[in-house]
């Protein structure tokens, strides 16, 4: 190799973004929690055992049983999205008060690749993205590509003016951009916003006049309480329709159905729409035609079905879990009672670390959860943790919290 | 409607790379052209009658018919890829001559995706790519949602040096960040680079230190001539490895097997595959499972067969309209006969306008056809065009040039 030929030194070759793109260090950690003796409260994995295996099988039989039929499915689509999974979309979208059509709508490979999207839409470096904290950790994955600064939605604690988000985003270097928002059984908390909480979150976009992410992987999933309208359905009632609304909403059938098939849309003005497919075709062309088709056919034949059997189970897992942290934790530890979703948030006496107390959770207590640390655009919330309670058998979930529970109660004292 | 509330204006609240986005002409052009009459030769589709039908019917009955595997198909999976499509891949890449393993195979969504990956991996605004004259029309929108320059790669017709190259991308704002290259029966012009070429090509890009993405969705349909070997075993056999190799390789399945399953990849030393697997996490979690099973028992059951099925249905019709273009096309029309892939490309005679053509083939010869310019990233190349012979049957593609160089001599008299 003569000194011409010195191999390219390609950390000094990423772009200036690709700095903020570091592997997790939780990630890492759960890595090793897929032991067969491990209670894993981490992931927000839906039960296999929900997954419709006959269903799923006669249709993929009936697409290759059929020669034109499997010649579409199995050839390049459109960046759209398949025409009659976008019209199903259309009749769920209107059930839930938001009358769109299928101009409104882009199919994307689950909500993530939507989050991608949009963040790359709307984001320069410096501007700044308003989240929930604690808030979705993908989402800020996603967003932080694009070298944003975060400041955080007001609560009922908080409040800050409009003009105070506005000075604070400019002395950032950049401009407001949108306010991203998990507002039913959120991940990580499980909270959900009330009527009152969504006008205002509405009325507060409507001030800074930014557009709202409205992201409800998890809405279908209520397992008791009163349904509350989407932001966007509310937006839309207000505004005279969809072409008017500032929000952006994001479903995916990765909950209801199946993650397998990576498959999840976007409903938006058609403007929206428009640009997010040009984004659609130079990223990946289309998302797969098959999966489209095998969702669209499980949609129309057994939503409501499918989405009465998960809560039925999911509702009992929940329910394990939360007896068992009224009987296992001890004084000073505090959870929250989500109506829905997969996820209940724990809130540790003030000085420990949940991060730190995961090892020898994974070690001694053979149980996992992700730390919540993760879940804060600023690195806070260090005594805070996240449960998942849709993976364990029944069975397992009372035996692990009891385990965590007297993990924490040594720590404690 | 109260004055506060009027409707927001999305034009102005997109990130400054989407002024780049716009939908393509020909691409709204091209969507009249599905109609039974017309003979298409503009898209690079497989013809889906090579898809194996009874093969994938009978995998996907398998991975449904067996609960543990149904489970995990269905479910969420790691970024990096089927662990058992990536050592396949490997196997496949020692067989020309890139010794590497799994830690250098990330899975994509077809080839599109990593394009995507790698343009926001190394494109700043202003920063310069370079790229062939005519290339991939797919790589320039991948690239130019990062809001690049271009430059083009030199050619036996130039004699630029490094500096000038370097002086030009200095004077364009940014930096030299990677070579772009279709070596083997490139998209458009269906043009392969000799050994002596692919060496000039690797040189090059030492002088400038830069990486080269290779990407090579054609490679295997070679229809006659010897193979050449790839940039990427050229660069690892002179420097010792593919961790000290400047070349980034990508591969498809969407040309051999399908496209509807979306499945690809990039191989490159594992600092980037480390860095694209980010990048692939927060844009879309994962690959769909199922799909990657798919293509991974196809690939390792029946991947030499489909292989030689796709060459000798494609020489056939790479023969049908090489001769039919021989025997129909006016003097001064010239074309290129590609040794393999799915493209040829046509010469007009000078001011003759392809894309003025466009209309006017489709409307009255019934023949449709992508307009050259849009390969070029600078938009020169008005008397190109290019035909793909992968979708019509034979007895259609004598008929359709026939057509065509009748429309062609009317012009040019």
């Amino acid at each position: 190799m003569t000194s011409q030929e010195t191999p390219l030194d390609w950390g000094t070759r990423y772009a200036a973004r690709m700095a903020g793109m570091k592997a997790s260090e939780i990630r890492e950690l759960l890595k090793l929690v897929d032991q067969p003796d491990i209670v894993s409260f981490a992931g927000g994995i839906p039960d296999p055992a929900l997954f419709p295996q006959a269903e799923i099988a006669q249709i993929y039989a009936q697409i290759c049983g059929d020669r034109a039929q499997f010649d579409a499915a199995l050839q390049y689509s459109v960046s759209e999205g398949d025409a009659g999974l976008r019209q199903w979309i259309v009749g769920y979208m209107a059930k839930r008060d938001v009358v769109c059509g299928p101009e409104n709508i882009l199919i994307t490979n689950g909500s993530q690749q939507a989050l991608e999207f949009l963040g790359r839409m709307f984001l320069s470096p410096k501007d700044t993205a308003l989240v929930e904290a604690p808030t979705y950790l993908g989402a800020l994955q996603a967003f932080s590509a694009m070298e944003p600064v975060y400041d955080t939605l007001p609560t009922g604690a908080t409040n800050r003016t409009a003009a105070s988000y506005r000075d604070t985003a400019e002395a950032a270097g950049g401009g407001l951009k949108f306010a991203y928002v998990v507002p039913d059984f959120a991940n990580p908390t499980g909270h959900t916003l009330n009527i009152g909480e969504r006008r205002e979150l509405l009325q507060f976009a409507r001030d800074l006049d930014i557009p709202v992410i409205e992201d409800s992987p998890y809405v279908a999933l209520r397992y008791d309480g009163e349904e509350v309208p989407m932001l966007q359905a509310l937006d839309c009632a207000e505004q005279g329709g969809i072409e008017a609304s500032r929000v952006v909403s994001l479903g995916s059938f990765s909950k209801v159905f199946t993650p397998g098939l990576r498959v999840g849309w976007i409903c938006a003005p058609s403007d929206v729409i428009g640009k997010v497919t040009l984004m659609k075709q130079a990223s990946d062309l289309s998302s797969s035609a098959i999966n489209q088709r095998v969702i669209a056919t499980l949609a129309s034949t057994r939503f409501d079905q499918q989405v009465a059997e998960g809560i039925a189970h999911y509702r009992e897992k929940r329910d394990a879990m939360l007896s068992a942290l009224e009987q296992h934790m001890p004084k000073g530890v505090k959870w929250s009672k989500p109506e829905g979703g997969l996820f209940i948030w724990v809130t540790l006496p003030e000085g420990l670390d949940a991060t730190a107390l995961l090892q020898q959770s994974v070690e001694e207590a053979r149980v996992a959860y992700v730390p919540g640390h993760a879940f804060y655009a600023d690195g806070s919330g260090r005594n805070t943790l996240r449960l998942s309670f849709s993976l364990p058998p029944v069975s397992a979930i009372e035996g692990g919290i009891a385990k965590l529970g007297a993990l924490l109660r040594g720590a404690i004292e």
